[in-house]
């Protein structure tokens, strides 16, 4: 044993199965993506975090700009006159709003919010840089944090109170033109999310009870976790002209007439880290999707002798030159007074791809043995199919999904009778049910169950059937779940 | 005229040599760079300004990537508890530090600090994260904003009370090695500004007086602006153990002995824009140096009727390709109902490097009309020289940086009579003015002129001259002037 094998080093403790709450937390720390910062509530992310945070930063990066969008910033105090000028916008996020009172020791007078979100502020400007149709569309995207005390317990990219995210903010002539918008958006995250992070979602509207504070709808997508607990994992937001009045977002057609802009805003934040741990985690700790891995190939070089080593190291740095040269992100693991195993251990732990081993004796079969994270198979890889690597990550990255969606449709259940839906809402699991459309029902659900309206999919209205609840006529099969 | 002709549209009023203050903000505003937020102090990045910070991100990514580096993510609220550990380091940012006492209706036992910088946070974590030598070095940045409450005034990009930054943050086993990592980071800056800005800068070391609150040493980078007056670009600290103590950043060493670590700091932010904004900008507004430029080339059509329209705009297309296959950033002009002469201007205001002109007659020449917007010269250019255009670009970037070298090089001046240096301080300029290293002279200096001492250049030490102020034996010939 040295020194590097502290207790924070060792393996996960418990089962996936048997305490979801208590591995989420051990992967998250021990596979060293975050830690707690000294204020409750709030972590740090460590570099193996924060580079899948920028992995899928590029990745939308790349799909905001090819869809006209680009990135702005704006500052994170909002004064409080400001905030309120939407009313109903500003009661939703009051109760959890950091204040600043004070600068050194002088008092602020109108105090200032630390930004839960920032609608008021990014609208304030817009009011001023549109004037005519010739400025339209504006669409600006801000890779920022937002802030928002959390009363209940923390848990590391799930709830914390600040968070890091996206949020877009696009300005329109058209109603339209808006809400096309919201839908691109929208199907942007759908498929980055289960493109880059293997995680099936369903997308759909959010009742009037769930929908963002302000928005005349929101459209989400949500997934089940493996506790049979529901996450959102973004929303995109049609505003209508919710925002334009009060904060005079206006414009001079073509015509000189001056009229209210159409507006969208949209979010995606570092849940979706957290949701891609939970999804393809094991009992080993952190799988990661090979899109998103900082690193995707680890080779471990094992010899016993100096012979062996200068037989092993050229053949490893051969290897590592040809993966390079097809873009795989690759690396050596060399450190020595470290046992193979305990290097197994702490690459499976940190969720990377796939593992090549090499030592003499494959040198002789001309081949290496190569281990894959999420199924744990191992097989030889003859020395002349290493260039096929892309495809074999290719391969690794659409199983998983297919996994990943299989698990999620074990867990949704059709349901219409109301007990029997309470006695199965304790095991979790996305229930389609149908409903009214009342917000009475909504709440006496959730009041009775603990169970919210998720998400109205898209395409789910219906005539034919009975509200669960109340059993009058239902106008869509929303997934009912409890959630995060 | 139409409606997007709006004051904001109109070019700058006022010349640099005149009203350089004026001026400069006058650049940033009407070349929509930035724009002042609703709270005095703060201001917000238009997708012009900010793409300019992102493609600054980019190029450091790179090269602190290739020391060694990776980033990680930090939150904003450090308690009052933690901020004061390092007794001097506090004292230091204490009267410009944003305070936040309530979340929601309630109030918070410690107070939260809006990060003034990160030490602090950073070495509590980093104090949790090092164990033994294997851990070592540990080189983490945060690309972040910073708050310090301004209670001058504000001028964009310069002096604002949040400010978007990279702050980092490295430990080591041995001083030396940690040493060596405060003069490379230095070096990067420095070759960084200067190839990507066209920003000649001086590197060395701050005074005692002047260096960082909390480290042993500070080194510097500064460069002196049109008006004379210095700016620092960039600092890089060796912090020695000063923080390692109180934090107890230790290491268990191969011996097993436990030894304090050794740590640096340093940052540059998003100053070396408005630097960038001083040095090249003329009475016409921004000019923009190739490389950070985000869009290099662009293309105005120029036509009269439909005919010509269809000779002009498929040879436009097919450069505009040529141009994109070789990497170059191009835009196409082709707003209708804009003249060509608003059009020249608005892109010279906005500072692209390259405006190309093409309409029927030069079709004919089989050439196009290059305008280079830092020198204001128009020439034509064969079609079949249009692939040349990554080559001009950088014959542009490279003379830039020589005009400013040479600019740099007119307002720096060696002097050793302090009334001399007392009646030239006035119209500002860098004074390389011998010195004898003692606090009272360079306070005295400030007290009478208003001169820092900015930076004591690497190899300025002397002996053979004496104190431009007491006229004792002087150590080193620092660069006095007034900053920004």
């Amino acid at each position: 044993m040295n020194a590097s094998l502290s207790k924070e080093d060792k393996g996960i403790t418990v089962s996936k199965k048997d305490d979801f709450s208590e591995w989420y937390t051990q992967v998250v720390l021990k596979a060293k993506l975050a830690d707690y910062a000294p204020v409750k509530g709030l972590i740090v992310l460590r570099p193996d975090g924060y580079s899948i945070w920028e992995s899928l930063r590029t990745t939308f990066d790349k799909k905001f700009a090819n869809n006209g969008i680009r990135n702005g910033f704006l500052p994170i105090l909002i004064p409080e006159s400001l905030l309120g000028k939407e009313q109903k916008h500003f009661a939703g996020f009051n109760p959890e709003v950091f204040w600043v009172t004070h600068s050194g020791t002088n008092e602020i007078g109108d105090r200032l919010a630390l930004r839960p979100t920032s609608e008021t502020l990014a609208y304030t400007m817009y009011a001023k840089w549109i004037q005519s149709w010739r400025d339209l569309p504006l669409k600006i995207n801000f890779w920022n944090t937002a802030l928002r005390a959390e009363i209940k317990g923390t848990k590391p990219f799930l709830r914390t109170s600040e968070f890091l995210w996206q949020e877009g903010h696009t300005v329109h002539a058209t109603q339209k033109e808006a809400e096309e918008e919201v839908m691109k958006i929208l199907e942007i995250y759908k498929k980055t999310v289960e493109e880059e992070l293997a995680i099936p979602v369903t997308t759909g509207k959010k009742s009037e009870k769930e929908k963002f504070v302000g928005a005349v709808y929101t459209t989400t997508m949500e997934s089940i976790m493996p506790d049979g607990k529901a996450l959102q994992m973004g929303t995109s937001h049609f505003l209508g002209q919710n925002f334009s009045k009060p904060f005079e977002v206006k414009f001079a057609d073509k015509d000189n007439v001056e009229h209210f802009a159409w507006q969208t805003s949209w979010g995606v934040s570092w849940r979706l880290i957290g949701a891609m741990i939970m999804i393809h985690g094991d009992d080993q700790g952190l799988v990661l999707p090979p899109k998103i891995a900082p690193i995707q190939v680890v080779i471990i070089p094992i010899y016993k002798n100096g012979e062996d080593k200068d037989k092993v190291l050229p053949k490893v740095e051969e290897i590592k030159k040809t993966l390079e040269s097809k873009d795989v992100r690759v690396h050596v693991d060399d450190r020595s007074e470290l046992s193979p195993g305990y290097k197994f251990n702490d690459w499976e732990l940190k969720g990377v791809p796939i593992r090549l081993e090499i030592g003499p004796k494959d040198i002789e079969k001309q081949s290496v043995v190569l281990a894959k994270r999420y199924n744990r198979e191992k097989s030889n890889l003859e020395f002349t199919e290493i260039e096929k690597m892309p495809t074999i990550l290719d391969e690794i990255q659409s199983d998983m999904l297919k996994i990943a969606k299989e698990q999620g449709k074990a867990n949704s259940i059709d349901i219409s009778d109301y007990t029997e839906f309470k006695s199965k809402i304790e095991k979790g699991g996305f229930f389609n049910a149908p409903w009214c459309g009342k917000l009475e029902c909504e709440e006496k659900i959730k009041e009775e169950t603990g169970a919210d309206i998720r998400v109205i999919p898209f395409n789910s209205e219906n005539t034919n059937e009975k509200c669960m609840y109340c059993h009058e006529q239902s106008v869509s099969v929303p997934i009912f779940a409890r959630g995060y």
